[in-house]
């Protein structure tokens, strides 16, 4: 529940950017980042979202989000999947291109928001050392709002986010044999 | 996480639409929900959204949402919050009329994804009856993806639906005191 819906809270803007982060097994981090995203649109402030493992998908979002003028993105990562048990080098580069990429755009001063797409993941598969993931946390500038997406966030992460919220899975149609949509989930 | 990530999952469209829910005490429900909206604009496909109980706020996610041609919505529900230990008739019938609106959109023939935001709240607060909820899931038309959300999912409904993911809030920046955003938390 967003604090939108807070019995008896007033609302308050401030000028501080928080870190959040969507973890956790169930569907809806990347959806809820999405979301996060156009609402921010909304209001006129700037978003830029790294994608740090989605190489070759033909994402339904990143057309919409192309009609979004406050909204801009970077994909990284090579088609296919990435195994944890044996990840390329490769595939730690497309991560590191993307961490630089986050970099930059986060000490740009150009975006209020800034989401980092399954950063946690590529974490987790030290596919980039968590090191420069604290770093980045701990030296962003104080205005910009980051948003860390993916499974098997880091309890360092966590113990340095504002928000953390775990999306479990309760059920998914995975488990019935129900595949991924166009337009639903990807 | 969605099936898009799933290792090994080779894509499959399906014409049957799924009933989703989104719960929990965590932030990320309706984001997650704006989300899946966006995300289906970008292929084309036709959304409205009703909310069930947000009357008076200026949310940013529903001018973004303007812009979007693909998507619609309407929103019920009064100024103020909802007391759950004193609901009034007037609450009731600002439910009821968004449940009206729900019918209508779903067996319209006009829209693939039905979003109806914090029923599972006017369920839970009987605001709502909620065998006229599980009939709605029950006769929808086959093609119609239906997202519920909100806290306080009833057993029954997520019986019926075919994804479920509880949000669990692991840490909130409510609990220490900093209150909802414009533009990042509505």
């Amino acid at each position: 529940m967003s604090l939108g819906n807070t019995p008896g809270a007033t609302r308050k803007a401030t000028s501080k950017g928080l870190v959040e982060i969507f973890t956790g097994d169930g569907k809806g981090k990347t959806t809820a980042a999405l979301g996060a995203a156009l609402r921010a649109s909304g209001h006129g402030l700037k978003v830029f979202i790294v994608y740090f493992m989605k190489g070759g998908f033909p994402y339904g979002e990143q057309k919409a989000l192309s009609q979004l003028p406050n909204i801009k993105f970077a994909r990284f990562g090579l088609e296919g999947f990435v195994n944890p048990n044996n990840v390329t080098e490769a595939e730690k580069e497309e991560a590191r291109k993307a961490l630089q990429m986050a970099k930059e755009v986060i000490f740009s001063n150009e975006y209020d928001i800034v989401i980092l797409d399954e950063i946690n993941v590529a974490t987790a598969w030290n596919l980039i050392n968590i090191a420069e993931v604290i770093k980045l946390i701990k030296e962003k500038p104080e205005k910009v709002e980051l948003i860390l997406t993916g499974r098997y966030a880091d309890d360092k992460l966590v113990e340095l986010a504002d928000l953390v919220t775990n999306m479990t899975k309760i059920k998914h149609p995975y488990d019935k044999g129900i595949l991924a949509r166009k337009g639903i989930d990807y």
